[in-house]
Parts: structure tokens; C-alpha cells; sequence
């Protein structure tokens, strides 16, 4: 069964229509999709394109960066969005350290309060919020939600049909507690998403564009196919990439080259 | 009490005699030294240097690298020049992954007995090894010990005088563990050397040289402090700081507000 979704960032130059076609014709049954895009592309355009191709949308990028102020309204038109897109998951980066605040706790209490009052706006739309970990050289300017153990924990008071995890393999490979938290995770059917990039040095400045097509880094990618199958996940997995190595290629080739990755690890 | 030691690091370009007499005149008690400028400028040398200058020094950086081939003769050098230099504290950067190694796990089972087969030429020498985690962007190439939770665990088999923790706040801020992992290595009597670093963004590339002095940044520096303090470590608080901006300016400026760092949050 092909499980593979083209997330839209590893090939963010390629134009939605012609991303589309080229996932149609190469047999790629799903795409994860980003909002600037999407919005520039026009929201209902893009969810026509996409139904009409029988592309399926595993998840949205992004909702969440509660550190900003318009948090609540931004995350419920993200929420609407992914409605409209015919997703039912929406991925969460959750924000950072808020100005010059040194008090870690406090915005992680933050989010842990935002998201419960997403959770009535996300359960009336059909969409489940999938609070994402991201590495901890992420925590004081894009997530505080440093590990998949925090995620969950953030996740916890709520049901696992309005609150999941997604796991990138990016972010998660270097915590030696990540494989007791995917079997919990899964225990408890939170496991919302899953995206592969490996990880490559040396990272470039400012480290957001430091991601590797699968394959090219140093990550155990197969072990976390396994350990996230194994957990009782059953849905797509993403390749997700941000570099201007791989932005920089062509759409179809950089497609092809992460299917073969997801092949190689993760079928 | 000055319990205040500028990490020799923090003014990379300030030539060590100067560097010792700035400190002399400051009223800095100690320092912590680096194997490679300790070597340029003679290890027997910089070990009457500072001793004649009535200063300590608070800790030799560094020893480790076990993904090396030489690790072990490198190693027992790093004890022996330790010694020399009259301090009782050798960190260790442990060392990446090998090669093309996708087995972190066994990176860290390597670093393990590693750091047993030199157990016994440091106590011998009458110096500890104390493991430091490194923050988990450094994972792949620099340290797969990525948590205090993991260096305690590395160091559990060994008495606590001969192997120890290096708590470091850049590598170890954003885990929302490591409070718990600083009252268990004070319980244990493991807590070695302390290190202040402040966290700022954006990282610049390769990330090494990303550190900045205490207050320019977004870390609870005297959370660390006081959370050390309780759990009973009363050795010498150094000042660590690796960035082009700082090294650029003149010794005696950074000393000075090393120094105020150190009493704005560590005192």
C-alpha cells in the first residue's frame, strides 16, 4: 500500500498545479500542503485542484506560533483552512519564547491553554491539531515543545481524536526517550502525522534550511518506520525537506528522489 | 565568595600571559583552560604561568572525541596535561557518530566503555572526567550525549570522584528534564564544573560559534545558578562563550563583562 505524501515544502518552488500533475503522474496518492502557499495559489482553487486530481491532503502546515499575538484568530481561519483543504490534520508549530522573556515554563503553560481553546473550534471543523516537537535549537525562537515527551504531555487533558502528535524524524532522532513516547503515543492513538528528512552538517546559518532528502544524513529513518508502524500508525508519511539545495532542483526530480527515500526506509 | 573562572575560550585571541595578568588585575581567582592554546604556548609553561600568578585553573577543555581513532593515547595526554596544570576537572565533548553511522546507540555504548578503559589513568592522575552534554544540534558531529539524563547515566558505573557532569546552560536550557537530572548529579555528588552561556539567535553557520555572554540572551541563567547551588556544588562558575563578535573585541572588555554575568546571575 503507498503511504507516501509530497510535502509541498521539499519542493517549494514547483508550482501547485504543476506539483499536482507531477504527483498524479508519478503515482503519488497524497500531498501535504502549506498555508502561504496555498493562499497564494487561492484556498479554493487549491482544495479543487487537489480533490479533482484525487490527491489526497495528509496534513496543513502550519497552525500554532502562539508566541505571537493574534494567536487564537490565526489558528482558527489555520483550522478552517484545513477544512476546506479536506484535511483532518492540522500540524502545530507552537512558538517560541514571546519578546525577551526568559521564562520557558510560562510559554509552554501558554500553549498548553491555547491549544485546549482551539480544541472546541478544531473538533466542530473535523480537524485534529497535531502539536509537532520540533528540535531543540527551535526552542527559543519557533517551539518551546522541544520533545515528543512534551508533546504528549501538552496533548493529555484532551481526546486523542482532537489533540494527536506529529513526528519528524528530524526533529526526534537524537532523544534517546523518542522510542518510549511513540509506543505511548500510539498506545493512546495520538500519533496524527509522520514526516521523514534526515539530518546533514554542517547546519547553514540561521538552521531552518538544514534538512536532507532521506538518505543523505545520518538518521536511523528505517528504525522510525518501523518503531511508528509498529506503534499502530497507518497513515501517509511526508517527505518533508526545507533546503536551497533541494529548492533548487527540479520539482519532478526532488519528487522522485524523496519516493525513493520513502521507498527505501519507510515502505 | 568569587567563585568566578573566565573559560580561557570566552577571549580566544587574548594571548594567555596577558590574559592571566588581566585576570590577576581583575581579581579573578581562576581560569579554565583549552588544550590547544595551552600547547601553543607551551603546556610546562602556562602551568608555572598560572600557578605563579596564584590563580586556579578551574578545568581542562577538553578531552573525549572517541569517533576518533586515537581517542585513547589522546585522552591520556588530556589527563596528563590536566594534572600538569593543577586542575582536578577534565571535561569531555564525547564525540559524534562515526563515518557514515547511522547507530547512535552504539555511538553511546562506545563512549561508555571509553570512558571505563580511562577511568583508571585518571584516578591515577588525580583528575575526573566530566562527561558534558552537548546540545542536541551537536549530536551527529560533536556528542551523541545530548541530555544530563544521559551523562548521568554514562557516569553511574564509576565512582563520583572520578567521573563526573559538566553542566553547561547553553547545551542544556531548553530541557524541561534537566531540573530533576541537576538534583539527582548533586544527590550523587557528580556535578563537576558549571558553565554559563547565554542563548541567541539566529544561530550563525555551523552553529559552534553561536554562544553569547550571560544577559545578551534568553536563558534563566539564575535558575541554573541557584538549582546548581542547591544541589551542593560549590566549585568555580566559568564563564564559556564561543562567538566572532566577542573574540573580535579586547580581552580585558569581555573579562569585565564576563565578570558582571557571572555576579548579575551566578553571585
Amino acid at each position: 500500500m503507498n503511504r507516501f505524501s509530497l510535502n509541498q515544502a521539499t519542493t517549494k518552488r514547483w508550482p501547485l498545479d504543476e506539483l499536482v500533475a507531477g504527483c498524479v503522474s508519478a503515482g503519488v496518492p497524497a500531498v501535504g500542503l502549506w498555508r502561504e502557499e496555498v493562499a497564494a495559489y487561492g484556498l479554493d482553487k487549491a482544495a479543487t485542484l487537489v480533490r479533482e486530481a484525487g490527491l489526497q491532503v495528509s496534513s496543513l502546515c502550519r497552525g500554532g506560533f502562539f508566541h505571537e499575538e493574534d494567536w487564537y484568530d490565526n489558528n482558527r481561519r489555520a483550522i478552517e483552512e484545513a477544512a476546506t483543504l479536506g484535511t483532518d490534520t492540522l500540524v502545530l508549530v507552537s512558538g517560541g519564547l514571546p519578546g525577551k522573556s526568559r521564562d520557558i515554563d510560562g510559554a509552554r503553560r501558554h500553549i498548553s491553554e491555547a491549544i485546549g481553546a482551539l480544541v472546541p473550534d478544531a473538533r466542530a471543523a473535523g480537524v485534529r491539531l497535531a502539536i509537532e516537537p520540533l528540535h531543540p535549537m527551535f526552542c527559543s525562537d519557533r517551539c518551546v515543545v522541544a520533545t515528543l515527551g512534551q508533546a504528549l504531555e501538552i496533548a493529555a487533558p484532551h481526546p486523542a481524536d482532537a489533540v494527536g502528535v506529529c513526528l519528524d524524524t528530524y526533529h526526534l532522532w537524537w532523544d534517546d526517550q523518542v522510542w518510549r513516547h511513540i509506543d505511548e503515543a500510539g498506545r493512546q492513538g495520538r500519533i496524527a502525522a509522520f514526516q521523514l528528512a534526515d539530518w546533514i552538517t554542517p547546519l547553514p546559518a540561521g538552521v531552518l534550511l538544514g534538512r536532507g532528502l532521506p538518505g543523505t544524513g545520518c538518521v536511523d529513518l528505517r528504525r522510525f518506520a518501523t518503531a511508528v508502524r509498529a506503534a499502530g500508525y497507518e497513515g501517509y508519511v511526508e517527505v518533508e525537506v526545507f533546503h536551497e539545495d533541494v529548492w533548487s532542483r527540479p520539482g519532478p526530480e526532488v519528487l522522485a528522489e524523496a519516493y525513493a527515500g520513502y521507498r527505501a526506509f519507510a515502505a
